[in-house]
């Protein structure tokens, strides 16, 4: 298995790795323009919270190279930010991206130029900052551990080395021995598809497992490590569907579930998770596995792809900025101004 | 959609429904020798504790007929128990099969005609015993409540109106409008296949998820109802992977959760959960679904076909001959001793 990248920008265009075709075949796609980068993440052939959000600001670059006009760009803007609601990450750098729209002492001229310099910074602090996190989260990893995950949170969703799986890329070049369990995350199967896929690539040992598995499999897990799309004020984090499911299992064998994610990802304008919005996505995503039906085609189904986990569940929040426990209350606030 | 059965016995043929092939299509297959019914149970083309059970005598029953020799008979007997490990059916209806080999008073040109009557008491029995089950679990259902279920306990699984979905058809014959959330049941997807096909059949109102989902859906559950395929003296409850999770689930939103099996699913021989074998299953029925590799073909994978909710997590269980609480370590042997 040959290495692969996630997301390249490369003079007026983005390269994405098409992740909707992994593992099976690696497919880099050419966008030109920010309406395709729009359609490429909600089909999540880009996806994952932080890589959404530079996928958006390089979205931007594209629309100031087609039409500088302040008018043209904040309505990108605008098109852009709806294109998935849950991930807070694509807001937040699309927010940093109107400030330099916004900002009329830039003439129109400058615009590109500025955006693509602020677009790459982001992608720069996001790249540092999974570095950091797999330091950081990697002082958990014992030699021997058997981990958890869930989705995909690895260089797929994230520059560097990814969000959960930075500490698992970080502790295993540390020469600790660990196994991983991967669930395999219905209906997309980025776990499988994506996650998998990582660690085949990498040659870190894990076993796939079915989601229901997850309780047969939590007797023998020693943490489990999981992405997010947004962190309210309180600690409460929505992430992949499945990740509650996963917290409540831990939480009754006693595994420390920890949440893995740069501070980018947290949201203080939610003060707990019931004010985050949860996309849900089309029920054919739940009827239909490779084209082919799995039920009856008039079967009524339902697919969040989200859920949030309460606080209480969480062990403690591994970001850049260091390992924030509760009372995340005070915690979460005091990260984000630094004040750890 | 039309009806549909799921297995008979006509004149030296078992005719069953290729439960793989569902529900696209209604297949069905004329098996004349023991042997290709090994193969059908183990290929999970017939499936369900009670139906195994009903496949392994009327197995017996085609054996017989090939041959009369007890020797043949008990060789094919203990090939047939050994079919599958986990549900305790199988093996019940064959001992009972054999106490008819095993009787010395019988000359070897009755034992077809013998055995063909013990194998329809069988099913007589479980269909009798799934009507009762039905009827003293609807006393649970209230109007407009919303149950949750996995994998399939239905028509498919045992005679008459199958067990756990036992309940919800006689309580949906008795009028109460009820919404059963159906866990699609990963990794052979029995819940979308074979349940929702059911339910769709009997024009219940369903909602199909993926298994991580259970969480989610959990909140607005009143009552999970599982089937079983091997009960401890205890009362721990072996039953199909995913099982456990949903227990620990519906344990966390202190949503009842509900035990669903005719008393021959009851195995007094094993004291505790612990004792009960689980069957691990090829793990390309992970890394593969319909033909197609959802994974690197080379990855590890866990494939146990069921797991064991400790009894604590049960807050009934529900058989023909009435629900018994806990203690389990007295009622569950009281039950089968007809002192409920």
């Amino acid at each position: 298995m040959s290495d692969f990248f996630t997301l390249k920008y490369k003079t007026g265009s983005l390269i994405i790795l098409d992740q909707t075709q992994l593992p099976e075949k690696i497919v880099y796609l050419r966008l030109n323009d920010y309406q395709v980068v729009i359609d490429a993440i909600k089909q999540l052939k880009i996806r994952g919270a932080p890589y959404i959000g530079i996928a958006g600001a390089y979205g931007l670059v594209l629309a100031s190279i087609k039409n500088p006009a302040r008018a043209y760009l904040i309505n990108a803007a605008d098109r852009i930010k709806s294109a998935r609601p849950t991930a807070v990450n694509l807001s937040w750098a699309i927010e940093r991206m109107l400030l330099i729209i916004n900002n009329q002492h830039l003439s129109e001229s400058n615009l590109n130029k500025t955006l693509l310099s602020e677009a790459k910074k982001i992608e720069k602090q996001e790249t540092e900052n999974s570095y950091r996190i797999g330091k950081t989260g990697a002082r958990l990893i014992k030699n021997n551990m058997t981990i958890m995950t869930i989705c995909n949170s690895g260089r797929l969703a994230a520059p560097g080395f990814g969000t959960a799986l930075s500490v698992i890329y970080t502790a295993h070049k540390q020469g600790k021995k660990i196994n991983v369990y991967v669930l395999e995350t219905r209906p997309l199967l980025q776990g499988a598809r994506l996650t998998a896929f990582e660690l085949c690539n990498a040659k870190i040992p894990y076993t796939l497992i079915t989601d229901n598995m997850m309780a047969t499999a939590m007797k023998k897990v020693d943490l489990v490590l999981v992405g997010a799309d947004r962190i309210a004020r309180n600690g409460d984090t929505a992430n992949k569907i499945g990740t509650l499911t996963s917290a409540i299992t831990a939480n009754y064998f006693q595994v420390p579930f920890y949440v893995v994610a740069p501070t980018s990802t947290i949201d203080l304008s939610k003060k707990t998770g019931k004010e985050i919005i949860i996309e849900e996505r089309d029920k054919n995503e739940i009827l239909r596995i490779n084209n082919k039906y799995i039920a009856p085609p008039k079967s009524n189904a339902f697919n969040p792809a989200f859920d949030v986990t309460p606080h209480k569940l969480i062990a403690g929040i591994i970001t850049e900025k260091g390992i924030i426990y509760p009372p995340y209350n005070k915690t979460v606030k005091n990260i984000i101004n630094d004040n750890v």
